[in-house]
């Protein structure tokens, strides 16, 4: 079976490349061919049990899509996207980028399916920024997006792309909308929303790390397992139990900052968290503010999807992952 | 001041134009320029007191967007777009018209807009259809937009465009999502909808009308007169009120078919209900089931839109303005 990841090069995109690579299997269909496609150059793992292509490709070039396309991929995992902060700072980039790439993509897929009745498994990784403040708590899957970023905008345009070109039976969609990946790996970033990873990662390794907003913002988190486990089972589910309704809130913990301090605490003790120095900025504090404290996500349950049920479970999994076992 | 209609041939189009020419004032300001633009040209009504301008033009012709915001209208209403059943049909079309065509009047306002701060009022045509089945009744302000059609699709798509467009402060737009409108003048036409509009129209002159589903079907409706409200009230209300979820269900009245039959019946007797046959349709029974029962609309209440709260006011309205008075 013939595979693509486009976005390959990012968090996630890393994350689901090796998962892939250690399983080759997606439900009962053996992986033989992942490509691998980025505007940075993917790493090429190593490899002798499948054909692994990396290529160099924007998706926002007009010419790429059909070129991916023409390779006939069965399954199709879509996480490219430019993040929040630059499609806000750069409207044109955001809508070409995140919109435009995105219609590109369908579009392909449905001259494809036009041609000779190409019909592929497209996961879509979305976003909880399609809903926007004020937020009940915790979300119902019913609940209206009214996104407040522009990012959040272009994440909900293609969920309702995704579920028409699905509904006409152009490919077998899925949207799945990602909790904060937590604990991120790897460097701290410039991403408003860094400080989730940052006051448990740092700590970890005996570091020190701000919190800049305060301990009662309640929000909703998964870890990088998950989020793999999301794309793996959206990509070999029965897409027949889901219905018209293809895009869904998935599940996650939801805590406030305190409690992910306390999850801290009882598993690397009061040293860790004493290496947490709290330093308030109002505009982060805000943007936080207007953020999902978390979702009922009972439709993605029901299906099958699975995350970790409290903090702790998602730092274990970051010490597994990233620290080969060992605080 | 100057006001652009945009899809001014169609039936909303051409009674907003009699509306805003027969009282040239929304708000504090007088219209003094009005400019009709459709892909069908747009009758010229008589009128000596503003300067009334009619364009045939396409929106989704890439050029004609920059022409007509060129003029810079100060109120631009929106109501162009192919209807749900030829979006079915035509898949290319209604993404190039209904979608594309709308972003291509957003951006060139964003273009004038960043040239020179022009921030012009944008009333949009929305639709119930951006909302698909299984519906409750009433269906909250909340409730989120699964379209079960390409049209619902691309109203959604133009829905999270205005708001965006309109947090940045490109322009300041209301998404009006209508009611089905009830009763229709004019000849029957081939609309799936239409039987609801003729089981009433023509008995009310004495003519046979055909009505293909069962009297427990419930709808939601909203008569031309209050279409126009709508529109003018989107037009030339403070804004500042809204907040940033720009898209509004529109208040209606929620009937079934027996109490439309009821209504005609206590204002038209039971000679006028006697012309109702009735021949199930399956196919459109099938379809009606999928549609919007009715809304609560609160926010659009408490932002002081209305409509009609009984059927029989429905009818009224029709008997005075299609039938000058006399059913």
């Amino acid at each position: 079976m013939h595979s693509l990841i486009i976005g390959a090069a990012g968090m996630v995109g890393r994350k689901l490349t090796q998962d892939l690579l250690k399983n080759p299997q997606l439900g009962s269909a053996q992986i033989t061919t992942l490509d691998l496609v980025d505007v940075i150059p993917p790493d090429r793992p190593d490899t002798s049990q499948i054909t692994l292509r990396c290529q160099k490709a924007d998706l926002s070039d007009p010419t790429i899509a059909a070129t991916l396309i023409a390779q006939r991929p069965e399954v199709i995992f879509h996480l490219a996207a430019i993040v929040s902060g630059e499609a806000e700072a750069d409207f044109d980039k955001g809508y070409r980028v995140n919109l435009d790439g995105t219609r590109a993509l369908f579009d392909a897929i449905r001259h494809e399916h036009d041609r000779n009745g190409y019909t592929p498994r497209v996961v879509f990784a979305s976003s909880i920024a399609v809903v926007g403040a004020p937020l009940p708590y915790p979300i119902p899957d019913e609940f209206h997006t009214t996104p407040l970023t522009s990012y959040g905008t272009q994440k909900a345009i293609c969920e309702l792309l995704l579920a028409d070109y699905t509904r006409r039976g152009i490919f077998d969609g899925v949207g799945i909308r990602l909790p904060t990946v937590c604990i991120r790996p790897g460097k701290p970033n410039k991403a408003a929303s860094g400080f989730f990873s940052g006051i448990l990662r740092e700590p970890l390794v005996g570091q020190e790390a701000v919190l800049p907003v305060p301990d009662t913002i309640r929000h909703w988190h998964a870890s990088p397992r998950s989020a793999v486990g999301f794309m793996r089972h959206a990509a070999s589910m029965d897409t027949g139990a889901i219905g018209p309704r293809r895009n869904l809130s998935m599940p996650g913990v939801s805590a406030t900052v305190a409690e992910q301090i306390e999850a801290l605490r009882r598993i690397a003790g009061d040293a860790a968290v004493q290496l947490i120095r709290r330093e308030p900025d109002a505009a982060i504090t805000a943007m936080c503010k207007g953020w999902a404290p978390g979702f009922e996500a009972k439709r993605a349950l029901s299906l099958g999807f699975r995350a970790e049920t409290n903090f702790e479970h998602i730092i274990q999994a970051h010490i597994e992952d990233e620290l080969e076992g060992v605080k």
